[in-house]
Formats: structure tokens, sequence, C-alpha cells
């Protein structure tokens, strides 16, 4: 036979994947699935970005800068300026998706065998790309007791190793919700400069903050300019998830002349998305405010029908679009296949994320799911009724 | 100090990246600089992918599908078919690009240190694919003298140790214009059965073959269903390089399983690129005439204008658009580095990608630049004026 890589075959398939034929199968007996597992909005575009396609007026589709265009680097670093993050245009390399970024920065920083630290429960791709790189992803447990607050800083020391490289934060938090304050930064800061670590940000949650809270990003940490590489991505903050356009961002001038090579090996980012991206720059602030209020409405809505539920705790997410709830079950693997399997109320059920696929260290989030609030108010009402008929009559109904 | 990677440090520039200041020092100065060291057609892209975009009519972009829209995969198969490829959806996944199909290629199929087989002068990027994904580059040289065909297989046979995995071609090459014939392709198969080898098929300008040659696929080879693997895009073909949409197409079950789960990790391919890959389907024909005849009324005069200047060989590019030719100078970095710098005729000059960047064997190339022939014909012939002209008061001559 030919032979398969040893990175192909560790490659993690996406823990929702397994449910897909569950889902299609119920929907194909008629079910009306809710899906509260998924990371995509159904917030609408900007109108500004759709503008800028329809008007695109190019006659010759080039290839762009492999940093991206100036143009759009530019106006981008006025973007994180306005919000105190003092960088230039040559602190950004534009890359395909907030996804090639963190690849582009493991490449970088990270030899085969060299290990990054990442609370869990933590987004479940940063598995595929450290088995893509090579890395070794060394997880710390934050607890749903805590909310999923930052695990204290001991903790973090003890795990830190000779090959350690790099400690990854998320924030706001997928699939938490959590969103990092400025002491809980202040002290990575400090165990980051002890051990000379890279700080890897993962903000492309930051326009997603709730009730007052306001977003402290790791690049207004000083003294930690050659230590900080943010990601970033427009898929979520314009709901323009297609166009494939995020950036990577660090003042470490090593670091992106280093991810710019990268960057040349696969010529350009994509060239209608930066059109999309930099118009989408001039979204009017009405648009935010009601995206704001829909997600703050349906997310008070949801949390206060899950607390409601016998059983359920679900903290209140300060940032993101998602929450990990403790829920009454057996396993949560299970029981998302049995929701889609076994289960429907007035012909409806709903498609959920189990937890234990956010988790490296095996076992944990067993009672666990991730609920995605991305379906208009209407639906999540319908979703939550479902569940919590769902949780009356679970087999693996757990107390 | 903070470390960079191993990986980072190796990763090759681009060969021309260095020119570029020495370019700009040029036009500064007022000297008009033609351009034949690119690989961005001048051509247009066809009406109707311009069309769909302007046309866009969705409101929210969404994820795609990681594999690419079914839509397009359908309709990609159908293009396959037509040229008798038989391929289906399931053989195919869009990538970001070729560029990312062959990363894909190589994180699917290939450990660390393991190494792939490539006639130079190749490609330079495959040089930082490699890199990236830890695989070592075995050049294996063909030479001007044969106007570049394929080595003689028994070169191969040499080179092949357990670590070699792959044997890759580029058909028609980028940058020699070769087109391989059905025999060299039979040849290739003898031995990639013989040692249980992928074959990798960069085809990304299968469209642009010249003078009755036709192109024949390595997908078209029987018996090599789980041996090949194609590198296509549609950056080329419809002159659209920005809009970032490639394929990986194998019937290797076990390979386009296993490059998808890379494909979950990054989510998707631009789905505006899909949108205007899928409509660029439906290009007319004349579109591909009119590109045909610009291309060969460029070849035919760049070739006879170089073979008249003293000194100079250059082989008839069979296909793609871009050749390397023999110069009667001492050293080629230097030969492009002096028309930007130290000449000009008529206050023009040329840019040139020395060949030398095209080699992986240290030393070759030193007499012999690219060409690229995407200027109309007008320039082209400004072009070899001046060529010829610095070539008889280029310091460094060398007969
Ligand atoms: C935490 C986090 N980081 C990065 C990404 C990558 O997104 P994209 O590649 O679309 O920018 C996602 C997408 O869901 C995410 O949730
Ligand atoms: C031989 C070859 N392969 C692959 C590519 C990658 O092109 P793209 O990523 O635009 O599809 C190129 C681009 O110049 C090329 O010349």
């Amino acid at each position: 036979m030919l032979k398969i890589s040893q990175k192909g075959i560790n490659m993690p398939e996406s823990p929702i994947r397994k449910l897909v034929p569950y889902a299609e199968a119920a929907k194909k007996r008629g079910t009306t699935v809710y899906h509260l597992n998924i990371g995509q909005p159904d917030i609408k575009t900007p109108e500004v970005a759709l503008d800028a396609i329809r008007n695109y007026d190019e006659t010759t589709i080039e290839y762009s800068h492999s940093a991206g265009n100036v143009s759009y680097r530019e106006k981008l670093a006025k973007y994180y300026n306005n919000i105190d993050i003092p960088v230039t245009s040559d602190d950004i390399l534009i890359t395909t998706g907030g996804s090639e970024a963190i690849l582009f920065a493991l490449n970088t920083c990270c030899d085969e065998g060299d290990e990054i630290i990442i609370p869990e429960p933590f987004y479940a791709n940063y598995n595929g790309f450290a088995t893509a790189a090579g890395v070794k992803v060394v997880p710390i447990t934050s607890t749903i007791e805590n909310d999923f607050a930052l695990p204290p800083i001991e903790e973090f020391d003890k795990l830190i190793t000779p090959k350690t490289r790099a400690i990854v934060i998320c924030n706001p938090n997928n699939p938490t919700g959590y969103l990092y304050s400025k002491e809980e930064l202040q002290q990575l800061k400090e165990l980051v400069l002890k051990h000379n670590l890279y700080l890897f940000s993962d903000e492309v949650y930051r326009e997603f903050c709730y009730g007052g809270h306001t977003h402290f990003s790791a690049m207004q940490l000083e003294g930690l300019e050659n230590h900080v590489i943010l990601f970033d991505s427009v898929s979520k903050r314009y709901s323009e998830c297609g166009i494939r356009i995020g950036a990577l961002v660090t003042r470490n001038k090593e670091v992106i002349k280093t991810a710019l090579k990268f960057g040349q090996a696969r010529l350009c980012p994509p060239g209608l998305g930066q059109v999309a991206a930099e118009a989408s720059l001039d979204t009017p602030k009405e648009y935010f405010d009601e995206v704001y209020n829909e997600y703050i409405s349906r997310r008070d809505f949801m949390v206060s029908a899950l607390n409601k539920m016998e059983g359920v705790y679900c903290p209140e997410p300060k940032g993101a679009f998602y929450t990990v709830v403790k829920l009454p079950i057996d396993n949560s693997d299970r029981f998302a296949q049995w929701l889609l399997e076994d289960f429907s109320y007035e012909g409806q059920t709903v498609m959920v994320a189990p937890a234990s696929g956010f988790y490296a260290t095996e076992g944990l989030g067993q009672n666990e799911v991730r609920i995605a609030y991305v379906l208009k108010n209407e639906d999540l009402e319908k979703a939550m009724k479902v569940l919590e008929e769902a949780l009356k009559v679970y087999p693996g109904r757990k107390l």
C-alpha cells in the first residue's frame, strides 16, 4: 500500500462531523433540527462589504501582495489604533482566514516536538494545526465551577518544560464565552516573561463582548511587544466567514518577516475577500449596535432558560457567541447522537457539540456541551424547549 | 531572544524578491521596466467570472463545505471528464489555490525527512512547501541541451532511497515550458509502480499547449489510480490568480480522506473565489482561442528574437508561458541586477528571473534566465530589443 503520513493519520476530525450523518437522517425523516452546534452566525454581512463585491471593477483578478494589499493593511492598522492597539501596516500579515494565521505562527515559532500550552476546553481546530505543524498541545484545565476563568498561574508554571514555546489563549473564548480580564492577562505577562515564551492571542471574537465588559487585548500588554502574536479574522466580526480573510499581527520583526516567507510560498491571500474586508472597515456603528442587541438578547434568554432546567448549569458568557453548559447526562457524545437519532419533540430536535471534543484531556467534558447562540430568538426559544424536554426523558440522565 | 523555528529560518525567499528594490529604484529614476520575470498573466479574466462576482446575491457570506461547494465540484468533475480524466466530485478537494493542494499532498503523504524527487529547474515555491512540510527535495537535473526533456529514467532510479515518497512533475512546465510526452509519462509510470511511489502532477498550465501538441495528463495513466495526485488551479487557466482557487484531485480514497482532514481544520476554501471559478467553467471556447493566438504569437516572436541574438539559445516551449534561455553571461543573478541597476536602453530595461533560483543543485543555471511571455507583443518586442542591446555591453559577457 501507499503510505499515508503519520501526521495525516493523526489529524483529528472535527468532533461534530461524526454527528452530521445523524442530523441528515433526522432531516430526512422530516424532523426540524435546530443547529446549536455551529460557529456560522446567521447575521447579515454588512452592506458595504456586499456592495464592494458587486462593484468590483477590475478586468484581471491579479495576485495581490503576499502580505495583503497595502491599502487594506493601512486601513486595518487604523482600526487597531482606534482600539488602542498600536501597530503599523508593517506589523500585519493578511492571511487566508484566522486559520492560516494560526498555522503560520506555529510554523514560524515552533519546531517539531515543541509544546504549546492551551487552557482547555479550546477551539478544536488548534489540534489540527498543531498536528500539521508537528507541535504538541499541552492542555491546562479550566473548569465550569470557575466559569472557565484562567487557571491559576502556578498550574501553568508546572507544565512548562524546555520545549514549551507558547501559551495560547482565545479571548473572548470559543467554546466557553469567557472573557479574560486585564488582571488575568497581566498574570500571563509575568509568566511569559519569566520563561521567555510567545503569547498567541486569538481574538477573532473581540467585537463580541457583553454587559459593559470591555476587551483587553494581549497586544496592549506593555513590554510584550516581541512576545505577543495576535490571530485575527473578519469571519465573525462582519459575518463574512466565507471570504477567508484573517491576519497575523505582531510587533516582533523577526516573526513577521519569517511568517511572510510562508506567505510568499502560497503567493497571496484571497483578492476578492480582501476587497470585501477592506470595505467592511467602513461598517457603520449601527450595524454593530444591532448585532450586539441581537446577541445579548439571545444570550440572556438562553442563559436563563438553561439555568431554569433541572440539573443544568450555564455560566454567563461575557463574550463570543458560545457557552459551555453542564447537563445532567452520562455522556455528551451519546446524548448528542441520541438527540438526533432517537428523540424528537413536536417534530423538532437540536444538534449540540459534545464538549469532550474541546478538551485534550481524555475523559473531560463528558457532561458538558457547547451551545452556539447563532439562531434567531424565535428558533432559540424552540430549541431550548426541545432541549428541556429531551433532558427529561434521556435514558442516560444523571443528576 | 525568542526562538524562530528551524523551518522558519530555512524557508527560502523567492529568488526574484531580492531584485525588487532594484526594480523600484530603476522606476524611480524614470526607467521603464519590462517585467519578463513574473507569472501574472496580463490576459483578462473571462466575463462570465466577473459577472458572477458582480451578481453575487447572498446576504450572508457563509463558510462553504470544507471540500468546496458541491455544485462546483460536480461541474469541475464534468470538465475533467470532458478532457478524458475520469473522476467524480468525490475525488476532488477544492483548495486555496493550487498552492494549498501542494501543501496538503505533502502533509498527507510525507513524514518529516521523507524525500521527493523533482526534475530541476522547477517551480521555486516547491522548496517553500517542502520546507513547511519538513520534506527533502531531491533534484534530478534536466538540461537545456535536451530542451529540458525528462531525464533518463535510470537517473531517477539511482536517486531512490527508502525515504523517497513521490516524484513531482510540472506539466507543462514552469519554468521551462517543456511538455512531457505520453511516452515520458509511461516511463514514469513504470518507475512509480516499481518503487511504489506517489506521482504528484502539477498541471496548472494544462490549457496552455502550443503548435498541435496535446496534453497527456498523469491522471490518464492506467493502473496508477492510487498513485497519482493532481495539482490544479484556475489561476492561469482563466487569468484569475487573485481568487485563490485550486484543487487536489486523486482517485486514492485514503489520500483524499486524509487531505480533507487538513481541509477541515482550515474550514473552507474562499467562497467568492468558488463562485468565480464555477462560473469560469462556462467560459466560451472563443476566449481560449484568443488567448491561444495571443500566446503563440508572443512565443513565436520571442523564440525567434532570442535565437537571433549571438550566444543565446532558447528551446521552443511547447506549453505554459515561460522559457528558460541560455545567455552569454557569467552569472544570471549578477546580470539581472545589473540590468536594473546599471543599464538602460532608450530609457528602458528588463527584469528577468535568474534561473539559479529554479535549480536545487548549487551552481546550476548561472548562465540561464527564465522569461515569461506575459507582455503584449508590442512590449515584448521592445523588451527583446533591450535585452539584445544589454547583452552586447554587459561587462560579464561570456560567449
Ligand atoms: C477561536 C477561533 N479561532 C479561529 C477561527 C478561524 O476562523 P477563520 O479561519 O474563519 O478566520 C475560529 C473559527 O471558528 C475560531 O472560533
Ligand atoms: C507550477 C505552478 N504550480 C502551482 C502554482 C500555484 O498557483 P496558485 O496557487 O495560484 O494556484 C503556480 C503559480 O505560479 C505554478 O507556476
